[in-house]
């Protein structure tokens, strides 16, 4: 059977995969920082340089920021299925740098809990879990002499800059992007023992309300009891924003958000989440939200509001007797699949309207707008992986959801017609964007061998090992 | 009749008198600056040596800060009446220089609307309106050789720093501070034509409040619908201090508030004050308050809340999708005579409290507290001042409140058992604390003749002119 070939090929070659994987960590891309554009660049010919030998066409594609890597590898020919996987050669910024046990981009195993695990900036996001795939891709290659699929392969250097250039090159480059679905590796396990696909990604509406009322900043004592107040409105405005059942007060919010499947909310049940650990890891007890939800549904398939600053007035020391000319807030709400972002940002419009007082002016910028992504779990890609996944663990991968977005995702499927499957390897300690980033050995080891499974099954059944 | 002679001799006399204070003016007394330190001194000087021109002993007494000028002048004998004068010699910064027409330190008579007036930092407030007084006492003590009363007069150089030592002086100098009645000139006339006496003040509470959650900044994504957002709560805190008509929701915080004697809501009334203009004034139309309550009772005798500050979170450009592990607000209160200030403080932390969401940990810290001020309109100072006034003025002197609080009026209230005559001839648009301040010459000139009156009234029935 070939996969059981692979998988020995995988298990005998560790060293030299984990070679690879420190190269590539000891490139210092940080994304964010214009004294490593050279970095990223070279970085972004590593990649180019790994592709190309394992049987791909790669090239560096200019942006208007860093490169894409892009590539092609034709698999077993042109009927096969054809798979996009995407991932990101850049990484954050390391600072501060004292709280780092060691040099973050020179890798070192060091041991912990569940074994072996690696230190280093980009360790898991995403430069390690890149390599699960691009090592199980490779082990296809050198044992088959080619990939079970057609294989696309894009590795942008800007997703920790928020990707502004991805979407127009998505755009420029919708031919050689086609595929069947994309699989991304940026998502985590449930533990270190259960695998997860992520099926559920919450959308955003981020907005900016700013309330203005006088010309210029008033005194209290002169002008209080007559003159409007802008931070006195914006509280008495935004303080309304949930009922005391937490329920959020925009008309329309709620409107099309489908009921969570019986099935699914009885996995989410199974996992024994526990909201008391969960706030008892930042200093907290008892959680808010809507009252008439389970946690995870709360974080996974209900939507949020979060006022995500407020400023106006004085805010130094002490005292000062002002009554501010304006006042500010950036909100965002968290959505989920069914919510029309478009109706929520209308129906934010027509709150602030409704508790305007009069002499203010209101305006309301728009940032950024985002719908909820699912990937249906009877999609046959999903349960292609899960029984990839199954096969690797012995035990079901359980289908999680993320309370953040990840925004490639939506714009593979608005753009490019393209679900994504979502099959990560980190785990919730792993620092990401933190001091000491990791990854466990254990779950970069299992990575490539599920990538393989993965990549296998989705070449037809006569690839299941 | 004496005050004749007093009053044609102010009116003989006004070229020296705009000399001296000029002079006075000329000293860059800026309490604020370090760098002023010594102007602070020679100012002081200045009028020490004004006072000991005019039959005073006086001297400057150290303080922690810029000295005070003490002065005794025993009038006609130990038998008269007693009363103490307080004005403050210090000025504000007189930045932006560049929005000056001309040096703020070197007054200029220019033209305006009523005749001359004079422009520089301190012209009215409060080095013009000290002049007045000193003045009237000018032209006593030259016509008659001595005053009518017995007269003791202080004058700080701290007032635009918030007088962080005049409460310790006046605890210290109890004795040497006794008084009869106290008399400020640091308020306003109605209008140029319309004397005023200022007889009540507001007074204040002013507080920061605290509101801390996780021990982190949290991801939105992963947090939101689980987490309790600070802002939010904060928000939802603060959004209640008023109810829909404009009433302030702390339990307590309208114990005590006498109705408004109706003959002073009469004498409001009939200012024929407009709103419309004032709001008008500051770009704004619409007033807000407790509805119940006509514009000047508003301002000047019903209590007001409002947040003079608010921050929490991401205040920068774009976006950022964090829950803050903290928000913070600055909240204030006017207060009205009849308010117990630590009621008041006792009502804000049980509002807080009440509306408190679990895992919130709230700090309120109460930077200042002090009740409003009332001066009874049948008191017989008043009265004299009222007569004194209509007789300079040739119609009746109206009473008015002030918005805000002039801390040495309840000081010298609390600590010497003094009552105030708050009697100024200050206009709106004076500009004190801004660019181009001034005073109008008449006022001055009337201010000086209001003052000689009234020292003649405060002496008894035989000097009323």
């Amino acid at each position: 059977m070939q996969i059981h070939d692979v998988l020995t090929h995988i298990d005998s070659n560790l060293d030299p995969a984990r070679e690879r994987w420190f190269e590539f960590l000891r490139i210092p891309s940080i994304s964010a920082q214009p004294a490593h554009g050279a970095d990223c660049v070279r970085t972004a010919e590593w990649v180019r340089d790994q592709l190309r030998s394992i049987g791909f066409e790669a090239s560096l594609q200019p942006t208007a920021g860093h490169p894409v890597v892009l590539g092609h590898h034709p698999g077993p020919g042109p009927d096969a299925p054809h798979v996009l996987f995407y991932g990101h050669y850049d990484v954050q910024p390391a600072d501060p740098l004292a709280l780092w046990d060691a040099d973050p981009f020179d890798p070192k195993l060091t041991d912990g809990p569940y074994g072996p695990r690696v230190v280093a900036r980009g360790a898991v996001d995403d430069k390690g879990q890149v390599m699960t795939w691009l090592e199980a891709m490779r082990a296809w290659h050198t044992t088959t002499g080619t990939l079970p699929v057609r294989v696309t392969v894009l590795v942008e250097g800007e997703e920790e800059v928020g990707s502004p250039n991805l979407e127009p090159f998505l755009l420029a480059q919708k031919a050689a992007l086609r595929a069947d679905v994309a699989v991304i590796s940026d998502t985590g396990m449930w533990n270190i023992d259960t695998p997860a696909l992520t099926t559920r990604l919450r959308g955003m509406v981020y907005a900016q309300i700013n309330l203005r009322a006088a010309d210029k900043d008033l005194h209290s004592g002169m002008f209080g009891g007559s003159a409007l107040n802008p931070i006195n409105a914006l509280t008495r405005i935004l303080g309304e924003l949930h009922d005391a059942e937490g329920r959020i007060q925009l008309p329309g919010f709620y409107d099309g958000i489908p009921v969570i499947s019986n099935s699914l909310a009885a996995e989410w049940d199974g996992l024994g989440f526990d909201e008391a650990a969960f706030l008892g890891g930042v200093g907290l007890k008892t959680p808010v939200g809507e009252k008439a939800y389970p946690a995870l549904q709360r974080l996974w398939g209900r939507p949020t509001a979060d006022i995500n600053g407020i400023w106006g007035g004085y805010q130094g020391a002490g005292s000062k007797t002002v009554i501010a000319s304006e006042a500010g807030a950036k909100v965002s709400f968290r959505l989920v699949p069914g919510q029309d972002p478009a109706r929520v940002v209308d129906g934010l419009r027509a709150f602030v309207e409704a508790r305007k007082p009069a002499d203010a002016q209101v305006e309301i910028e728009v940032f950024s707008t985002a719908p909820g992504v699912e990937i249906p779990d009877e999609s046959r890609y999903v349960q292609l992986a899960r029984t990839a996944l199954a096969e690797e663990y012995g035990r079901p991968a359980v289908l999680i959801g993320c309370g953040g977005s990840i925004p490639v995702v939506e714009s593979m499927h608005r753009l490019l017609g393209l679900d994504s499957l979502l099959m990560g390897f980190g785990l919730e300690d792993d620092q990401v964007h933190s001091p000491n980033e990791k990854f466990e050995f254990r779950c970069f080891h299992q990575g490539i061998r599920s990538h393989a499974r993965l990549l296998g099954a989705l070449g037809g059944p006569r690839d299941l090992g």
